[in-house]
């Protein structure tokens, strides 16, 4: 039998419980041993909790605990939940987390003490929720090299758009919706403005690139400005509007790396990921392209992930893991967002000034590829014009944002500006 | 430096010497080590190949090398494939196959040998080619009791479906186009009769359900049958036929495992499967629904999968490797066909006999929980009746053919029975 501990006991910490409760026959097959939750610390009362009598305020009971192999990191955040896994790695316990804001910002050096303690860091449920992801990227993808990453990483703002383009309502209806159904939070921002993607996308840029890629050189823009007309656009144009999160290398070496609302072909395979759900699609130089699909969220879907990375942690007790590092000193250079080729939708106020608003457009454009007009959504009662541009050849998005601010010279303004894949 | 060598030089095998070679640093990044392709033994001759050096027709070259340390068998079929892979492992060397017939009839004995000799036996590549599969049921679903797995795991029927319902045309056309792209073999059979799923179904049910699913138990169906009219009914359906692949467990603990054309609605994950790719979506009791997807068959995407196999391997020379073990002896009751609960779309030729031939149908079902009238597509020459039956309540197929065998007493013949997911 071996114990484990769980610290911080909200919702995936309680998961957790449950997960190792539930399905203890399929955990006991999979690690060999039975697996017993010993310890849950959390500075809560949980009066008439299931697992009271595992309860406790006392850190030491966790940290002084020799029997205690692997410790659950599921308090979130970058305070607490850092010194405590700190903690429990110098003392010779596998952290399992699902903490991104943690994994983004300290993971190199919480893997690398993990390898001088010869235990394991592993945040398989940092990640894509209950989704395989992270082994997956670092185990079944080995024998590729990685061209590109694009996932639809975040949940709450893909049910938030989910029901925009559906029901044809507004941003501020659909979050409200999303808070009374209890997928987003009363404060929103780190999923509407686009953050917790961003930490995402950066962790998985990090194992598929060998290098850590900092979240704060991930370019990231959020869902709070779409409008109806954008969705309209979109589906006018086939697609769906989907907050991506994406990275790929550049040809010369560095990386791209955004978050930012997206024109999705509705034959893409991302685009089957609807409401709560999440996507993510991998294309390997051998493999091609693979999509992985499931709850990216919620209690039981990221306990699932969790309890698997304990179970793995169980069954290398005592030997050397096998977890790959980043290098801390070895990091990715990500190109400043003007500088990296994008193929642009972009709505624009022509307002009353150039005498022919198309041509005038269209001239400025001329020199990057051109610009394809798109026709006005019959539905749509907002007047204007719209284009896609950088569309025969991706265009540095600086080169395409001259062009507009040109264009605002003649008393255009542009209303919006999303990325087509 | 890793030796290993690779045991048939067809299609994979070729394919796994240019992975290895192709992306040498990608390998020894997550192999800690550089792996060579020391011996390619095949009793063809390959002049002027890239790797003719390493070409041998002795298999003792192989067996024989205590160098060896993995042995890479992409022969295929039951016969040397079987004597080479045992021989391997009796000599201490890991195996890694692409080989779905050796895995679904000898894997439990090969796992065992493995086991016994402190080796692996690996084969991710056996299903769904490159897709991630095998390892995420095995390692990131290990806290989930795995409630059902459908998939769509044979691109070459796919690819005939896809182009049958996009272009209105006939099987026999459909194949014809399959072969001349290369898709489908001269002899189809082993695809179109759905031999190739039924072994690939056998292998996920063994690994999800922790006890031998032998392939001889799965109930297999083709697609050979399938007319344009089925394609039109599944359309008015909202949805698209599939060969689905599928087990689940039976509220008696015995298990449904078939092979067979399935209405998938359009809004299923597994949908977004069109041509030659693959998708597999399993349930788990924790997870929820998670889905993978990508190219099921190929040269490199396969040879990617056999790699990354040969990459964890390495890792583990020298260390006890982690792999469940099927038992032979726990072998799973499959429950025949006929008892087992299910939903189907029936097509009827109504004869002349009856004389008001919608209530004769619909009299016989009342018993069973009644039958919908599909209304015929405007677009349908062919004239007849169609009725969705078991859909409130999943029936038992003996039941429901019952039913039918009545009504073919009254003249009535019965076009086709397609089940609906």
């Amino acid at each position: 039998m071996i114990d484990i501990a769980i610290l911080g006991y909200g919702t995936v910490g309680s998961g957790v419980a449950e997960v190792v409760s539930m399905n203890a026959g399929a955990i006991r097959r999979h690690a060999g041993q039975e697996v017993r939750v010993k310890w849950i610390l959390d500075v809560r009362e949980f009066p008439g909790d299931l697992f009271a009598d595992r309860l406790t305020k006392n850190p030491e009971d966790v940290f002084g605990d020799p029997d205690v192999k692997v410790v659950v990191e599921t308090i979130g955040g970058t305070g607490i939940a850092y010194g405590f896994s700190k903690r429990a790695l110098e003392a010779g316990k596998s952290v399992v987390t699902s903490n991104k804001e943690l994994v983004a910002s300290h993971g190199p050096e919480l893997m690398h003490l993990a390898h001088d303690h010869g235990v394991s860091y592993a945040f398989e449920a940092s990640v894509g929720g209950g989704i395989p992801i992270v082994r997956p990227l670092t185990k079944c993808l080995a024998a590729n090299e990685i061209l590109s990453i694009a996932g639809i990483l975040n949940g709450t703002t893909n049910y938030i758009l989910t029901r925009m383009q559906q029901e044809g309502i507004g941003f501020g209806e659909a979050l409200r919706e999303a808070q009374e159904a209890g997928y987003a939070e009363r404060d929103p921002s780190a999923d509407v403005e686009g953050h917790d993607a961003c930490r995402k996308i950066a962790i998985l840029s990090s194992i598929a690139y060998d290098r850590f890629v900092d979240y704060r050189d991930v370019r990231t823009e959020g869902i709070v400005e779409l409008t109806s007309a954008d969705m309209a656009y979109a589906a006018a144009l086939g697609r769906r509007i989907k907050l991506v999160a994406s990275c790929r290398r550049l040809e010369d070496g560095r990386f791209d790396a955004q978050v930012r609302p997206t024109l999705v072909p509705i034959d893409s395979p991302l685009a089957v990921a609807d409401g709560v759900f999440n996507a993510i699609l991998v294309e390997g130089n051998a493999l091609g392209q693979a999509m992985f699909y499931g709850r990216g969220a919620g209690k039981l879907p990221t306990a699932s992930a969790v309890v698997a990375d304990v179970v793995e942690c169980v069954l290398h007790v005592d030997r050397t893991p096998h977890y790959r590092l980043w290098h801390r000193e070895d990091r990715a250079v990500v190109a400043p967002f003007g500088e990296t080729p994008v193929r642009l939708l972009v709505r624009i106020d022509p307002g009353g000034a150039a005498e022919d608003p198309r041509a005038a457009v269209q001239a400025a454009f001329a020199p990057l590829g051109g610009a394809r007009l798109v026709f006005r959504p019959s539905d749509l009662a907002e007047t204007g014009l719209a284009f896609v541009v950088g569309e025969g050849r991706e265009t540095a998005e600086a080169d395409l944002r001259a062009a507009l601010a040109g264009l605002e010279k003649l008393g255009m303004r542009t209303r919006s500006l999303l990325r087509m894949l």
